[in-house]
């Protein structure tokens, strides 16, 4: 007998790449082009020189307090319904292991994170890729009647990634309310952007679950902060198991410099306001060299060329320095995902662009 | 229908109190009384103050490269035999969920580290508690003949916790090589105290994983580090499981000041021996005030009194400000785990267990 049995073979969710070139014009990973709060930069400075430094010899607060008491304060919630996670793709998992453990499928997008089938199947969760619309938006009569009797959960990102695509709250609240035996979670990873978040839900809803990132607006992918936000019963469920999976995910600098972060209001604010009006502006070149694409409501424009195949622009992008995402894959094979740097960047997006097309 | 059916309910792991009051000397979660190594806050420092602080914006090295070359230099090892993880429990957290996916049951002891169980349950993995000798020793018959035929994996630590007793590598290469047909984990979270470690093991059997945690020996729970060391095969599975979970787990400053920690061997074998000196000498007083106990391979001391309980003891050193650990449990209600802090910590605890007896 072997023990290659009981091994749980998984096919892993592949990130987009990571290059070391600082030169890259690095458009792939939807990170902020921005730096975080210069909060975060005194926090770490702080730790580092103050004398409660050897304090990373102890184990960190188990329930974060510092930054969870910083969420709640910000988004006007009790700390019970706040959940703190490594990024929320941590948080994420975390919610496929604790809610979607059904016979019945899960339901998402056919095209949409494409990390939600890597976790159902890592879980063995049944899930049902739901196909969007031929404008590629979620239309929400799949998760409305008989569809929402028969699942076992609900899942999908507003705005919806790789398209931008933002779903009006109203939408979103048919399909919470359809689905009432059901956990729906609502990945609102890019809703800073110029979003409207479905968080005030939570209080009509006791089946609702919303996620967000530090990642992205905040600017601090490297950090690996993400958070969910829901009912202090279901919140109580999701810290059970993640008690039951690691006492402590947060280290020390993750929790203090979270929490600065948080704070500080005006300058999310700024770097999101900044990153919005780049993206406008990038769409309005974007539309006069003839791509199509939706309106974006998160930090990246997911776009088409009739003249040109995705993968030629995205190689001859990659043969200028300029790294986006493009995918091998059915229905978005013509598509590249570009994510909003600085309008210094963009402006070079469009001068490569002009040039290749 | 209700969604409470389809929400996985567990019993989380208990961790031991982390009280705010700095004037508690503080010997209940076996944490290092030592600062990490200067070069770790050294670390700390250049990153909150160079130009690359920004680069908390970017996803940090998914790989953890840094880290991962520090300790395959270190531990003699390629890198491709080595996984980092946020700390040993998570690290130990996707071992059950990789290695122990059978129907067989997983063995490990009646009495050690009271985790292994929660995640057994949390993953539904079904397993069977072998009990301790009388001395509280690891039995290794009990791992050999037909229960190596009969399991769905090992795991153990090494020194045993709480007992804090150490077993001979030889011994354990017994049972490595009794069970081929499934995988042994060796948990060495303790054996920098004076343990040899079965890590060469690894180029003789292709079944072991030993993992390895920087919370106890580099004075860095705050910082949330752990490791595996195996052969490449059973990391790349490992890798796949973690990479279907969450691609980016470890955050840019553990990354960095890991790295700087594992570098600096010289500190990290000053503190590791200033410790085994000082648990020599606690024990020598022990001794002394009529406690009995198995002789420590780690950084705490598992002992009984014959003429008080261990709750009372354990209650009146609390009253003294004194958090040592104690279990309301069979077979070791009698006994408090005292981790071992600076000689000054202990003279104190001495003084006090002085006045209690």
């Amino acid at each position: 007998m072997s023990y290659e049995e009981n091994i749980r073979k998984v096919v892993p969710y592949v990130a987009g790449e990571q290059p070391k070139d600082k030169t890259i014009i690095k458009l792939n990973t939807n990170e902020n082009p921005y730096p975080p709060s210069p909060a975060v930069q005194r926090a770490m400075k702080e730790l580092s020189e103050n004398k409660e430094f050897p304090d990373t010899r102890l184990y960190p607060d188990m329930d974060a307090a510092p930054l969870v008491d910083a969420l709640a304060k910000k988004y006007g919630r009790n700390t019970d319904e706040i959940y703190v996670g490594v990024g929320s793709d941590d948080v994420l998992s975390m919610c496929f292991l604790t809610f979607f453990n059904s016979d019945k499928p899960v339901l998402f997008p056919d095209i949409t994170y494409s990390f939600y089938d890597v976790w159902a199947d890592l879980y063995r969760i049944p899930y049902k890729k739901v196909p969007l619309d031929d404008d590629l938006s979620i239309r929400k009569e799949d998760y409305l009647g008989e569809n929402a009797k028969a699942n076992g959960g609900v899942i999908f990102p507003n705005p919806n990634a790789p398209t931008g695509i933002l779903m009006p709250v109203s939408d979103i609240e048919e399909i919470i309310a359809a689905n009432s035996g059901s956990i729906v979670i609502i990945d609102e990873a890019y809703i800073d952007f110029g979003g409207e978040s479905v968080m005030p839900l939570i209080d009509k809803y006791d089946n609702l679950i919303v996620v967000q990132t530090f990642s992205k607006s905040r600017a601090m992918a490297g950090m690996r902060i993400g958070f969910a936000v829901s009912n202090a019963k279901l919140i109580k469920y999701l810290r059970d198991v993640k008690f039951s999976f690691n006492s402590y995910t947060m280290n020390l600098p993750s929790i203090v410099c979270g929490a600065e972060a948080v704070k500080d209001d005006e300058y999310f604010r700024e770097i999101t306001g900044r990153i919005i009006k780049t993206r406008d502006n990038f769409e309005k070149e974007l539309r006069r060299l003839g791509f199509s694409f939706r309106d974006s409501g998160s930090n990246f424009v997911f776009c088409t060329h009739p003249r040109m195949s995705g993968k030629e622009i995205f190689t001859k992008l990659r043969d200028r320095n300029i790294y986006v995402r493009w995918w091998d894959r059915d229905r978005i094979r013509g598509y590249l995902r570009i994510t909003i740097g600085t309008d210094e960047q963009m402006e070079n997006v469009v001068k490569a662009l002009e040039e290749i097309l």
